[in-house]
């Protein structure tokens, strides 16, 4: 179970203490909205960004999300209580979730709260050991979604179904995660990371009118790239191509950055200076 | 709220009562599969179909669902108590959930439980009044999810977020209902029913292999067809096509066998006495 429990309007509960009606949406329809962020040193990294990310998602879900305030006080209730709980590690990382659900079937409020669990550190290993992952076709075109805004690109859902699917599925054939290609034969992301690739001096990642999700450590990386003597870009690009460039990441707020060893098992190009330099630059730590 | 709530191991409990933990995938990921089927003066119609169905989701979700026996003596509590509810009427529809979720994050046995709630009248106003219908693109082509197994083709998932957002924007638009069609121009199924049309001495639906779920009450309209003097057939449609052919339905398990009146504002063909046929045929009653 979650270390922490704290529920919109309770503040910290036993996280063992059921808080969900069997009418709830959430369940029902898997109908919300969530984020996910990293807990170090007992602080909370870009959760202004996350926050500003699930009032966006609130917005193509019609979900009636509370203020960004309440929000911000729940996460530091949970927050708090993972400060002055007995496994609290201030060396070591921790996820902080939130979750919005729709409410009740038949009407209700939104139904609010966040989690705070340590991350485990095969979680973290990649970011030392890397990735081999596997392409697999989302079924859309990349400009599908853009088109399409009852698909809800860019929205994070609770409905993760088919994330969790491929996700099996790759670890079914001994890869560590899975890459989404679109049906037109773009790289898209991956189920719950950012695709970052480098060409040269240019630090790229996947459009968002692609229906992507955008990342807060994928642009917070693009957005610092200067740092390391980077442009940095918002590009389509095969697969194949993928196979060539200057080095392939996988980013996410709870794995961190995490290099790509294989594709489709393919090798593809690692370039040790500059993922040290990633994985500092987005504040994460490489696992001994 | 349902009226009635049983839990699997529990039995009948406080609908009112939470029973799902904030680590549950069910809502963390939409992780789960369900059922909804209809009770008619007490007796529950097909449930024997809806279980085979929700075990073929349950191994395409590689999800542990509790074996044929429990989930029929589940449903069986779950009527028992709504027999015994004070808002019990006989002459009245009510509609049986059944839903598994894969249980918690960090590894349990499922989340399983029933409810019942009546169904009201907004629902099967359409057998009488039909639907007027909008077309919307699911993005993928007919034969892609037959193809690419992590699409969950065909299985009955908690993850409806896209369901319930392509049903906001149809009624946005005025409409009753959407249909989905393939990215190469398919007809597919409503979001919460099935395709169903007459082509002169044909009663046609969708082929299962476009990942669409197989509808119970379709199935069961396409095998007794011959007692209205019909053949019965899986087809590929284009919408186009679909605007000259002989009367087109959305079949399913609450709403019933519902006629569509226009599609994308065309008037479509309707035919007054086959509907009845249809109706009676799948046990339903048109509302006065």
């Amino acid at each position: 179970m979650a270390k922490v429990l704290a529920v919109l309007g309770r503040g910290a509960i036993d996280p063992e203490q059921p808080i969900i009606r069997a009418d709830d949406l959430g369940v029902l329809r898997g109908d919300g909205i969530f984020e996910t962020l990293n807990v170090r040193g007992g602080e909370m990294f870009l959760l202004r960004e996350h926050l500003v990310r699930m009032a966006a998602s609130a917005r193509r879900t019609e979900i009636d999300l509370p203020p960004y305030e309440a929000l911000d006080e729940l996460s530091e209730q949970a927050r708090q209580a993972w400060l002055a709980h007995p496994d609290f590690d201030p060396d070591a990382e921790a996820a902080l979730r939130i979750v919005a659900t729709r409410g009740l079937e038949h009407g209700s409020e939104p139904t609010v709260y966040a989690t705070i669990d340590p991350v485990p550190r095969e979680r973290t290993l990649p970011r030392r050991d890397g990735l081999q992952v596997l392409t697999a076709s989302s079924g859309v075109n990349a400009d599908t979604r853009g088109q399409a805004p009852w698909l809800l690109g860019g929205a994070k859902l609770l409905s993760y179904a088919t994330t969790m699917a491929v996700m099996r599925w790759a670890k079914s054939l001994g890869a560590d995660d899975a890459l989404w290609v679109t049906a037109d034969g773009y790289c898209l992301e991956g189920p719950t990371s950012s695709l970052v690739w480098r060409d040269k001096d240019v630090l790229c990642t996947t459009p968002t009118d692609t229906g992507i999700l955008p990342g807060t450590t994928s642009t917070y990386l693009l957005q610092h790239a200067s740092k390391l003597g980077l442009r940095s870009e918002e590009r389509l690009i095969t697969p194949e191509k993928l196979t060539r460039v200057d080095g392939v990441w996988m980013t996410s707020s709870v794995r961190g950055v995490a290099f790509v060893t294989t594709l489709d098992g393919q090798e593809l190009a690692t370039d040790p200076e500059m993922h040290s330099e990633l994985v500092k630059l987005s504040g994460f730590e490489l696992p001994s």
